[in-house]
């Protein structure tokens, strides 16, 4: 049964994951001990022979010698996350991000003579876009490339210290060429932000003329990514480094755009950050079957405390409820963001091909990159916690090194602030929800926001993602009693689905003030924000239930099918618990059933409890990802057998 | 008013703590990349300087050369979590936890022969107790110290690999002696644990035959602590070397002790770790506070996004409500556990010098040690908790270790599981809130519990802390009315005293049926722990307000006792906020007042917004613990006032 769970979660790109595992399998378990550069040296060799392997291939168009296959690539990368997360994030970041830009906001010019050398390891470079004073609001970045028109040349300028550009990996140390994002001023006229394509260091590794670098230091983790701080001091360049798919400039210094309107040409340039995000929360759920497996292992071979009359017989961890309570409910939440996250992949999958200019509905695109936005904030937030949790849950066993634990601790902290500071996107996706009218939507400020909604507020509509028809089947299928099964799958989703809409409804009473005559817009968001964070999350907890209910839908199995029902039932009552004053407060449910939740809570953790080796295994997590702290059973029975006189 | 709010949050060991900042603003800014090795040799350097200075003869009696300034003691071990961590716990390991055994567990012959050397960095030494197999239940270790009357020694024996010693602070590298915790067995007849005080290492540091010691290699933080494993080979040991204050075996193996019963002479014993529990929550505070220093002014200097129609001027992070939300509530606990913590040092304080074992009384001592536990827990998941925020709420700087908080957090991680960990500490804390027989419930392992709480129980009683009079009169002042103001404090008073009340009346009622004839206690007690723990928790927030409720009165400053009196609502109604699903399942407070709670709270931060400076720059943080990565209010004036064409 493990096998057939296993291969169900695996999902299309099985294949793809197989040999990731085969991989990790390969490799000599990570060294702790290592200074930066040390650590800097090894991730780098494991760079290249990731290169040597033709692993970068997979997502690179099928024309410059790649796979083309999009799906696969991120499958790739959420595999990566399984081994050192460093080696994840570099990889990441060379083609991901700065192979992603070269290839989507670049054209044939820039494509002939890099991509190839990006693929393999021959050009490694940085992706510029994030200022010291400038993460969240890139919009907004402060660099300016100005154009020459005598020279034509792009003359790049960091204007005073809070525009260097900030925190980006391969500067350091490895990065020969870097795409900047930078105010492209032509003719003395601005015309939004713009990436360019310019060296950074010469053969010899040395700083070019024009270009100052730094080295961040040692971070909280991923040490072994070489961050850094970029200047330019009219930094000149090429007018061929602008990557010109998306915007121009002529030789005489005229612009020229396909797309109309800075803000929605910022937009579709940013579309190229989604892969980011989706690769982030991917590394990050593995991050988290990493974790959860270390933890519930050894909670299955430690004991503590005999009970009472059965000395010297101890009570496995796991059979106290307070462990049940740290680790099954995060377990069958890392199932249902699995499923949700697989959902995302298989979507920006099949939009992949589509032109972003000529499409003339891009409802889709839209609600991909909030929905990456949503998940990449709830999924890499699961994270953080529940290592902690694991971390916890292991004693001093998980605190040594050996377990793996710090390093899953310390790697993913970044996750929740960095591809998009988790707060600022549940902000996103709040925007996304308010309005059908998205595509107006990004022509405006976050903070512009409040004044728009409520000018075009239509209320609330809450729209089914996955598996509608089902979902409709479901949630029909409910009777009118309160007093529904808490296992009641259409029951459960009704009541995520008149959260989600009451929450919204309410939120945009709040915000409607902001278009009163003398209002200060700012003001009435700013009072709100916590309410716009909220509609964000619950937003997404409804579309992960989606997710899960779409994937038991379509597994053929019937066991698996009755075990994942358990697994969804836990995802949605500990959500629910987790909300329960929300839920008693706006009259979904009484005190009693909300006691009830709780109650179904605990006996979902005792009923799984079984079943919890299939559950865990079925993870596939690699060996090479456990640590070696765990408590094996035999020596348990010797030490149980022992006797204290020894 | 900083000054004089900093003073009054010193508190008695002003000077102390007076002269710690002035010590942490001469030392080098610690450095962040070193080795294992490199760092251990840093931080035995620091605690030899420590040794050289006097620090640890505060709290050493002054018979052997010390301050018999308990209180003072546990003051500057909070000082030190200002610092190097490693060096809190290292220093911690040796005078705490090591040299405190010697001289609470010993006799003259261990005091004359060692305790100069280990005020002084001339002995060095370890605190063996915890096992790989038994770090909670360490009333049942397996370490067996059997005597021989042949020979007058002690026979040290580790039976199998999970009874080996492990994370045992200054094994790996420095220690030369360990006091060992064993079964101490004579004339077949087991005794119970005992403390031992033998050499581990010989002069030139190498293992003395009979002991084998490992290195436990790299941890999670604390890398300047040299944690090892101990495994004992019928290693022989002299008759003298058993701390034999409380237990002795004659020469002909007789074993006698002014204790009656294993259970009883086993707590007492234990009750040298209180030190080391008070110590590590001390410098969890600290630690907080150092990450809320950082994490506050960083939303001070930083901005983002611009007001529509302001722009270039953006936001200061602290004006979002989100922001607000993040820091605030985590400040106003901060104070609360301030003042709890100092209570409890001066508690302890006044405490000492009585006889352990001659105490009439000792109803006293145990409310220590269960408020010791308690508080440990809640503080040291609200530094986890808070410098988690702190981390993210500074976005990418806070990931970079020059800013501190990466190794803030590394560090004060383990808090939350050594001594004594949180969840079982809780548990301990709800043993002793359901009954008033608790000289008895000592007998008891934590699983006996059950069946013992049922035939005793006498209904709950909630006992008032601190300030009885005073709080007692805010409670009787409150109106019968359901809508009293949410700033009244005796309204908070009573309704916290409620919730505690209610929660140990249902978890008694819960329990009984564990005394019923055929019942499975331990299926009874299992089955309520998330019940027991929640006990727990609200018993100790409960007993931290009535801490600040304590601070308050006693406080002579008008201004003071405004702002403190703000803090001190935004400590309580953030705690109900967090629990708003109990207080409306359970009638406590109608939708529309939970509702008003959220309100009062983001109504709490405005108000204390414009006081941030103050209330932070009172914690008293040396700057010398605050990272580097600052944004300067004059950068930031240079940056806004800058043009985007440079």
């Amino acid at each position: 049964m493990t096998g057939a769970l296993c291969e169900f979660l695996d999902g299309r790109w099985h294949a793809i994951r197989a040999e990731a595992r085969q991989r990790l399998a390969e490799l000599p378990p990570p060294e702790e001990d290592l200074t930066t550069e040390q650590h800097r040296a090894v991730v780098l060799a494991q760079l290249q022979e990731l290169a040597k392997a033709g692993y970068p291939e997979i997502g690179f168009p099928e024309e410059y010698g790649g796979g083309g296959d999009v799906g696969g690539s991120l499958t790739a990368f959420e595999m990566l996350g399984f081994g050192d997360l460093s080696l994840m994030v570099k990889a990441g970041v060379q083609w991901g991000l700065f192979g992603g830009a070269v290839e989507s906001l670049g054209t044939d010019r820039h494509h002939d003579a890099h991509l190839a050398d990006i693929m393999s390891d021959r050009l490694l470079g940085c992706f510029a876009m994030t200022e010291l004073g400038h993460g969240s609001d890139v919009q907004h970045l402060r660099t300016t490339a100005t154009y020459d028109p005598a020279t034509e040349q792009f003359v790049l300028r960091t204007p005073y210290e809070h525009a260097r550009k900030e925190y980006i990996g391969n500067a350091a140390r490895d990065g020969r060429m870097a795409v900047v994002f930078a105010q492209l001023i032509t003719g003395d006229e601005h015309r939004g932000v713009h990436a360019f394509l310019v060296p950074i260091r010469d053969a010899d590794g040395n700083p070019v003329p024009g270009v100052r670098i730094a080295d961040c230091g040692r971070k909280g983790g991923l040490n072994g990514v070489d961050n850094g701080s970029l200047w330019f001091d009219d930094y000149r360049v090429p007018r061929e480094a602008l990557l010109n798919r998306y915007g121009d400039v002529a030789a005489d210094g005229t612009y020229s755009s396909p797309i109309d309107g800075d803000g929605k040409r910022f937009f579709t340039m940013l579309g190229t950050l989604i892969r980011g995000r989706i690769s982030v929360a991917g590394a990050a759920g593995s991050a988290t079957k990493s974790a959860l497996t270390i933890a519930i292992r050894y909670a299955l071979a430690r004991r503590q405390f005999a009970r009472p009359g059965e000395e010297p017989d101890e009570v496995v961890l796991l059979d106290y409820r307070a462990h049940q309570r740290k680790l099954l409910p995060a377990l069958a939440r890392t199932y249902a963001l699995h499923f949700a996250q697989q959902e995302l992949v298989q979507t920006l999958d099949e939009l992949v091909g589509e032109n972003p200019v000529e499409r003339s509905d891009d409802r889709r695109q839209r609600e991909l990159e909030s929905r990456a936005a949503g998940l990449k904030a709830l999924t890499t937030w699961h994270a953080t916690k529940t290592i902690q949790i694991c971390r916890e849950a292991c004693g001093g066993a998980g605190y040594m090194a050996a377990s793996r634990l710090p390093r899953l601790k310390a790697d993913t902290d970044v996750f929740t602030t960095f591809e998009g500071d988790n707060t600022v996107l549940l902000q996103l996706v709040a925007k996304g929800l308010l309005t059908g009218y998205q595509q107006h939507l990004h022509e405006l400020g976050t903070l512009g926001m409040a004044r728009f909604v409520t000018d075009q507020f239509m209320g609330a509509v809450v729209e089914r993602t996955a598996a509608r028809s089902v979902i409709e089947r479901l949630v029909d299928a409910v009777s009118g009693q309160e007093e529904a099964d808490f296992a009641d799958r259409g029951w459960q989703l009704k009541l995520l689905e008149d959260r989600e809409k009451h929450v919204l409804d309410t939120l945009a009473r709040r915000l409607r003030p902001a278009a009163e005559e003398g209002a200060d817009p700012f003001e009435v968001f700013n009072d709100a924000q916590d309410h716009v964070l909220r509609a964000a999350w619950v937003h997404v907890e409804r579309v992960v239930l989606e997710a899960f209910v779409a994937a038991i839908e379509r597994c053929p199995d019937p066991e698996l099918v009755a075990l994942l029902d358990q697994v969804c039932d836990l995802y949605v009552l500990s959500a629910v618990e987790a909300d329960l004053a929300w839920f008693q407060g706006h009259g979904r449910l009484s005190a009693s059933r909300a006691k009830g939740v709780t109650a179904a809570v605990n006996d979902l953790c005792k009923r799984l409890r079984p079943r919890i080796d299939t559950l865990v295994d079925a993870l596939g997590v690699p060996d090479a990802a456990i640590g070696a702290t765990r408590h094996e059973p035999e020596r348990q029975k010797e030490q149980r057998a022992g006797d204290l006189s020894g």
